[in-house]
């Protein structure tokens, strides 16, 4: 155990340094690395593949359920996917060393605000292995090192893809150490506890398992437990539009964090609304909840005071209708995650009572809840979504893997110089592109 | 003790319900509210001397030190220069509804992202009363309702103040519950749980208590606990710059976090600028304490391993001799705190990789760590100095009180149309101001 605690601190203060010495490395050394790492994947396909027919038949044996098996998976498809992947990421533009902010303190005393990598990221993630190889070119790509955990089920895979991507950033010349696999339960525990070591830690999982890190870290944690969004039909509504995008928020792909979990439906507008709503629902096979106002105008099971509170990932869906637009607004913010939030409505009054008041990350007018992704945000990369309000909120690009730095370049000035009134501040702001 | 949790817990729903509403009034009435305060504050002079008074015999008799004393007294002077603050506070631009991106993501589906307030505040700080002014002010400018608790010393100056500042928010029509005065040292354990109401802490005070606080919530911190920062004098500094900039970082004003705590100088360097530096400071009653190295170029006391980990805020400085550049880099990410260091040198390479090895807020080429502060960086306000790397880094202003939403703007648009292939993104990004 001692031991062991050494080998995580130790895996983790290489890491720091790495990342240190990855921040001050050329922009082109890490594209290259990317590059070279690419090859590499494709290089030690049968390796790899090799590696995951053994995670694979461990995990049948084990009697792991179809849907867990398929995520399991590593086959040339999947392969194909990640390198494609690698490529698209290596065409997105540098995070790293952009200007935000340029200020003329006084003449001669130029103040810099530029982005700057993290650090060290630490990532913990469930089964899929695909995940491994994303994440670490995210952070390899916005220069931060990286410690992963990978699902247990795919040990054999995780630390296949981990030998690749290694042996692929050593040929472009990055430093030692720079990535990291943790391979036991216990390991994480003990790299939960590294807030000297490690700047961020990412969960990618279950409810319960992202709520657990959040739960046992001092360290900062990027991502979301529940995904609770609300689609709310307003009085003024195009009634299309309204049961579009209903549809579309709850039944577009309901196993994940930006369906609609909820509809909210102002009282005016219920009675034409619901039926066409459920008529157009009809072939998605989605089961209704309704509260008892709902029960009145269509035939639904009765939703009680948990229905408001339960994100499904499935095809069902809570319906309520509200006597105004402000009920819909504190329902949002009473039973929602801050996630994602749309209103239906041809009233712009209401939309911008709506966007106003909802307190949460994304907030739509006449548009899909599902649109909330980093990927169709036009960030070209998605780390996760956000339901924190600090750093990042919301879908989450490679910025949200940068701090900043401030960088003041002056020519022997001192403080008692401005203190005594000898000089004084211009503080011009300098436009940056 | 059950009466008085749920009583701070109320407290805390109550702050949450106002910063909601806060943050959707007009702009007007934030600005209106900050000439109310100031004006009540003016008529409320006699009521808020005279608790003061109060609290001054009071800590009289119990043996308050004098410098406390003085950082306790709130008096004619203090009331002036708190009632300036707020008048150039109302003086700075909205922090609040500014456009931060603009994308267009197909025609007609507009994703805006603008800046919003954070929603409650929760600041606990020492004994300076003119402190509860200052904060409460730069949280309603930025649309945040905020929890306060003061020293003990000042609690009938505080409640004083809180009425006064209560007072002028309802005439300007503020939700009630905006400001909320805590009083007793339950009450910050208390408020210190309240994850669920407070999106941040911001704690004012010594080392170990803003200390204490990190370990003991989780609601998110903002500040610094130590400020343990660096002054490097490269091998090719300007002598007369570096013995300036080092006299200026150490005794322009000791006692704060931006001063030089630590000197690093070059080796073939330190037998011309030790004892220029040495015969400058001889008027500044400074104790110099310095390795082997220094201690054989000038008479000084030695330093230990200690040395390197100590914020003197005081007149105390230590020296090393370090053989090369990375050897002060290393020195700094190793002992420093991530505040501010800066490096003395006429070579532009070396300043360079200065600026991209020494992982801190605040790096600064040929000028005095002492320029690490808000109003110097021309921000108008400072909330703090923050040595973490999330959310806001170095000096904050009122940006940091802000978080954004993310707005999509649509016209019945749904996923399915995408991921069917019927439309494409266009990702557009539209310039904003």
């Amino acid at each position: 155990m001692t031991e062991n605690n050494t080998s995580i601190r130790e895996k983790g203060l290489e890491a720091k340094e790495a990342g240190r010495r990855l921040a001050a490395l050329p922009y082109e050394t890490r594209q290259n690395a990317l590059k070279e790492i690419e090859r590499q994947l494709r290089a030690d396909e049968d390796k790899l593949l090799a590696a995951n027919a053994e995670d694979l038949a461990q995990a049948e044996k084990e009697g792991l359920s179809a849907p867990l098996l398929k995520r399991l998976r590593f086959d040339d498809h999947k392969l194909a996917d990640v390198t494609a992947g690698i490529d698209s990421l290596t065409g997105l533009e540098n995070p790293v060393g952009r200007l935000q902010m340029r200020t003329e303190l006084d003449e001669g005393l130029i103040l810099d605000r530029i982005s700057v990598p993290l650090g060290v990221l630490g990532i913990i993630f469930e089964s899929r292995p695909d995940a491994f190889v994303q994440i670490s070119t995210l952070a390899l790509k916005s220069g931060n090192a990286v410690m992963l955990k990978g699902g247990r089920e795919a040990l054999r895979t995780n630390r296949a893809l981990f030998e690749s991507i290694k042996e692929g950033g050593k040929k472009a010349g990055l430093p030692d150490g720079w990535i990291q696999n943790l391979e036991s339960r216990e390991e994480v525990t003990e790299m939960l506890a590294l807030d000297d070591c490690i700047d961020l830690i990412i969960p990618r999982g279950s409810n319960a398992f992202v709520r657990y890190i959040m739960d046992h870290s001092r360290i900062p944690v990027m991502g979301h437990a529940d995904g609770i969004c609300h689609t709310y039909i307003d009085k003024d509504a195009d009634l299309d539009k309204a049961v579009k995008i209903a549809v579309d928020g709850k039944t577009q792909y309901p196993a994940v964090c930006n369906a609609t979990e909820t509809l909210l439906v102002h009282q005016d507008i219920a009675e034409d609304f619901l039926p066409a709503f459920k008529k157009a629902l009809s072939e998605k096979h989605t089961e209704l909840r309704g509260d008892e106002t709902v029960q009145k105008i269509i035939d639904v099971k009765p939703a009680d005071d948990q229905d408001w509170k339960t994100e499904y990932l499935d095809y069902i869906l809570s319906v309520k209708v509200v006597p105004d637009e402000q009920s819909a607004i504190d329902h949002i913010n009473r039973y929602g995650s801050g996630h994602t939030d749309a209103i239906v409505t041809e009233n712009t009054e209401a939309a911008g009572l709506f966007t106003a008041g909802v307190d949460s990350a994304c907030v739509f007018v006449n548009a899909s809840t599902r649109f909330s992704d980093g990927y169709r945000f036009g960030f070209g990369a998605e780390v996760g979504i956000s339901t924190s309000k600090l750093h990042a909120r919301g879908p989450v690009g490679l910025e949200g893997l940068c701090t900043y730095k401030y960088i003041l370049h002056g020519n022997g000035d001192i403080v008692a110089d401005y203190a005594d009134g000898k000089k004084q501040f211009t503080h011009k702001k300098i436009a940056v592109k």
